[in-house]
């Protein structure tokens, strides 16, 4: 349509944007048989996962006790091949920013499909995590009626269960795959916890959107979050060209049986002791003791 | 793809999963010839209401005056049937997770349709208190250009429509479903309305991400919400168990009138008396007179 | 289904919602031949400006130095038919909410034929400014791996991408798109940007969940803004109805290499001047010195 | 995959194929603005026109009598505007081909939207011709045990439908729509019907496959034809550069309650005499009297 | 699109379409509840029963040694729902044509149940002739590299495949849906075997386009046909009303070891003996002998 | 739904489906990493092709001279890539079904990737050729308006484009990918062309419905066939165990300029001489002499 008198523009426009220049460090470049991170395949991957973790509540298939063997089979072996394809593609989209790493596809693949199977190999545990997850959030939450509510409809429970799945893979040295897994729980959640954090059992975020839990924040068990938290870095050591340095543990340490209620913000490599509870909107950057209660000061009449 | 060499892994892994031990209560299996709750048909439902609601602005109907009538009449009688089928898959649902109550599909089935025949005859009664909150919405933000851009592009006006489409099933006793119909809501605009929420007509959320309004909340005619903000609860009596007591009151009551700035949080059974103003970034715990207006203490420089 | 026994309820609510004084402001009409604003055509309208962007990171092609040019090319061209309808289906919905402008089909394609090559013509540009948004997250987040990961997987850097297109439609004057192309941004990431903010190049948002910024706002280069900061309206002067008056700057205006941290709120046409840092969960509605560093006072205990 | 060593090939071939030379006649360029045709549209149009014709047989709405009003309405009104734009399609299509004629685009427009009212106001006469089709091929058929098998099930009324609407599409004067939709029932089918050709009520195609059905053929009442027979030409007069001429009356004539058994083939601007019957795989090139009975000679043993 | 000027012409049509006289015998009333045949639901259970009868040709999982019982069982569990659900919808909806049948829709549901699970039992010896059916066609075809090739490109071998199917369906009492299941194998093949056939073992149909074999035809082992082959019904015997009487055996009976070339039409129920040979091109309407050579006479030249 | 009574069949069918004797020579299992033939890409391959070869009239791009060039190259690029993927997976198959073969992928890779580059550059000849195919059909058929309504809708065109394209797969030695091609057109148009036959420059099909023409065939230029016409394999020469031997010429030669009528028989190594022309429905078995005009003899009245 209306092509005519503007295909000049056209023209014009894509010699700029063709020309190579114009997209340095913008464009990403596959190399020959590489797979590509999709965000659809791994969609799938988290779908199928809720599938085998929680029977009968994810998934299209009708569970029944005689035939769930059949489901959980097809699933997994689904799984396993839609993993290694992902995990492949995260290690050949590292591999492919760092120009200095030798690249051996084969290697790759071996990598990747051992990764794929020890992460299959660890869903048991993923499971019996979320078990604890599951009974926190019904216990903690007078507006629940049955853990099966909680499951079916909890956006914290998602967010929680993409994070296990994610930190594992982050754990077995997936790049990439984990960010992504990530963010999609924080698209449809508005829970924002990157795969680094390690988080303890029964954990709970109520409601939930605006948490942000950052890469070297560590929890407890039976910590229990509102909508808002902040557990973030206080601010970064610089570097000699003035850039954070990169690694650095800068997130807090949240103890046993904490209670941090909504839009809180707590900052830097602190300690939250067991047991404390952090009032809403307050933002802390210093050590709490155990079994403290800290909340805002009164607002001015 | 490399199944060969890993094939021992899954095949263990299955038989993990499918041991009935490891997957109690995070199961969910459906009786014969029962619907379960679909997020498919759901958000179709949704679209409907939308569509019926607001002619022309949703759905993908040309409308016109001489044929709106067949458009209403056909997406009225498939709302009809659709929600029919998901009030009955919530009742099962329900049904289901009480194993003490006696199970009559029949009876479901009965009860389904008259709840359905219900809803639908109230939907002109959403329709109009929907246009005081589309009007309220145009008057309150400067940024609006016409009420056609509230109805089609705010987000808070998606998250009022399907709670007050969540909070009359509510009302008819349909469990499960309001509760995902609200998240619907929650995942789109980051907006969470508990559907037992009670709220007065000409409601106006701006921006909206983070809100979260509590069960037992109950919010008077005219009133403004600004994103972040929280109407939730204080604490939770315990029973012997140190379990949450289900179903007190315990959100506040908001009077007409009043205005919430940005991530205010507004706890406890407590009542904010007409007129009042609610600054941003605040914590109220206690009774706020009419007409009053708090605002945060001075930051620190 | 169980139509039988309901048909007069279905009967009759169609009856009354097709009662023309039922939707009187809720229904929105189309005239003979004008497109309409579509949400699928947006959002590949997204897509495709992504893919031009940033090529090899979206869009489904396998992009290589030597096939580029001919990607590049059919998505060009295909953008400007997207956009060329979609500026128009804003002109003609514009044009239908005031009904005292006169209507000039022919004249409003000439119109959006412009319009939409002017916008491709701006491409380039906006690929430019994009280029040092994503330097400027990768160097203040010390979890970023590579300038690759923020490119995909930032929501920040999606939100930002969104602002730049819906900015630069602003500007050419298309009237609703824009904030369609914004709320998008909203909905998937949490971050809502007026079309209408100013912002300058190498501009970060992390995390990002309950950004909001105004439509009047003002920012400038290497700014830095963290989850559930509100860039706001302190309040809007009323014209005599009570209503409050459209189109007043009423954002604030925010230096070069300004930091604000998580939950700030900003209101008001006030000056936060260059190198000043807000600290987390303040409400600020005065102006700030350049450099000045400003925190909340310290939480009760 | 595989690009970098055939790149040069691929880069090769592009631009041969890219001349204009190569592909002259080959090519078709459509015109600012006008539609195409689409046989994704145009199978639409053919589910849209078969829900109407035969109600709850085809299409997806569950239809009873206090309802059925509705879903025609919404189905004749998008049968209505998808028609008009096909319809507009054909006429540029005719147009652009044609590069003597002069082109204006509001002008067909006006044209295809009042041929495309007078196929709707035609639909009723459609249906009682039908309603005559179905009869006669149940009562033909020893192995249909119902009128409702036959309209669900039998390709040959298929057939009859797809050309009853081509053949009044062709008569209003619509180019290359009648051509596209009769190859559809011909590729469903088997049964190749040109628009053109006249046919009678109470018409019946058995099984069906391999039917051919000339443009001038002209078919009285009841007739009834099976498998792999042909109403074609003969031969087919020449120009003065040896090329058949076009639109001359060259298939067969024939008349009322004639019977033609499989693979039959009839040539030529022949008449069958009322109540004939052809027997199967025989060439009939002269008339044949009424009331007369063909067949094949015997084999040879 | 133009609905203004041409909308009397719209709601004219609508009120005669929608005049119950006009739909009379033309439309189809579901009754509560009940589900209605649907050819995507069918094409689905042809597509399952070709994934379970060949594994790893058909269907979309990739199968290996150690998964595939996962996958049959998944397969065969959705195959039986499907297939349950349609057998119902084929009981009502021979029910509804049938007024003067009581009706009782738990009796019909059982009825399904009951053949849907006699029909899943009966799947190993479909699998176990078709196993016949693909030797033979590829011994009898010397185009054909391996048994491979013919299940999977042979369009004879997928009408054999839908026939035995809808063969068994049949015997079990399952009204209209065999009847579907063949017309999908004659539009996708060009074959057309009524469901009534009885067909021996090791049957081959080479190409196929225009084969049509009768409802009462018998068939031995080891048949081949080719293409445009007609075993059909001579005449029909009349009742009183001049209708054809339905359910006479009328087709012909073939022996074993027959082959029947391309085009030959065979008419009434006449024997054709076993080892006989049918020439291309001919029609028969008596006895063949066993062993006998058919062949049409010489063409005049 | 209603598994409960039956599950015991359901678990018995599937343990007699997934004994490994019981689908012996009926599964294929893919090899680690292999792809498969894939009838959704080869469809996506040859509405690749035509978009190439007839621009404009296929694929859904609106062509104009300005950006034809980057349709082209996107779609030429988008080819190579999907026909390097199932040339290596009929390579594969072949690979799989013949187990005394070495196996090498990577040399299999190297082999798919080296012929679908020489497919890719042979097309300008596939399109040059189909020119000459175009000419013929507007010129042979009177009721043909344009060489355009030939390319749009001709059915005979279709398939010689599909058989052009397989035939030229089937020279470079890419096993089955061909044939699956070929039963593409022939599902689609009736028409069964096998890949291995010779056909010459302007060859017509007309209607088409039921022709075959064998492996082995030759066809010379400006040959007209109609539909129902068999060129087909007389006898089968048997080998020792009685079946027939493989790749032994067996089907017609046809001349220059010959027609032939529908439904036409001619079989066996036979000579067809310039310029003849056969007459519909006769079976011929022995050469036919430049020029001859044969026709069946007169139908016994």
């Amino acid at each position: 349509m209306g092509l005519h008198h503007y295909s000049q523009v056209i023209k014009d426009t894509v010699d700029k944007l063709s020309e190579s220049a114009s997209y340095k460090g913008l464009c990403h470049q596959v190399r020959d048989g590489e797979p590509f991170p999709s965000s659809e395949v791994l969609s799938e991957i988290i779908a199928l996962s809720r599938a085998l973790l929680f029977p009968g509540f994810y998934g299209d298939s009708i569970v029944n006790t005689n035939t769930i063997h059949y489901h959980i089979g097809v699933n997994t072996e689904r799984l396993f091949d839609l993993l290694f394809q992902q995990i492949l593609a995260g290690l050949c989209f590292d591999n492919n920013c760092d120009s200095n790493t030798e690249y051996n596809l084969d290697f790759l693949r071996e990598s990747a499909l051992k990764k794929a199977a020890e992460f299959i190999e660890y869903l048991p545990k993923i499971r019996a995590v979320l078990a604890t997850d599951v009974e926190a959030a019904f216990n903690n939450d007078p507006a629940a009626h049955s853990q099966a509510e909680v499951i079916f409809c909890y956006p914290g429970l998602r967010a929680i269960c993409n994070h296990r799945i994610a930190h594992k893979l982050l754990e077995l040295g997936v790049p990439l795959i984990p960010r992504i897994i990530s963010e999609m729980a924080h698209s449809e959640t508005g829970i924002d916890i990157h795969p680094g954090a390690t988080i303890g059992a029964s954990f709970t975020i109520d409601h939930g959107t605006g948490v942000v839990i950052g890469a070297t924040a560590i929890l407890g068990h039976n910590v229990t979050i509102y909508q808002g938290v902040t557990l973030g870095a206080k601010n970064f050591p610089l570097d000699e060209n003035g850039n954070p340095i990169k690694g650095i543990a800068r997130h807090p340490i949240i103890g046993n049986d904490v209670i941090i209620y909504s839009n809180a913000t707590i900052l830097g490599r602190i300690k939250i002791g067991d047991g404390a509870v952090i009032g809403g909107n307050i933002w802390v950057t210093h050590d709490v003791a155990p079994g403290a209660r800290l909340q805002q000061s009164n607002p001015k009449k």
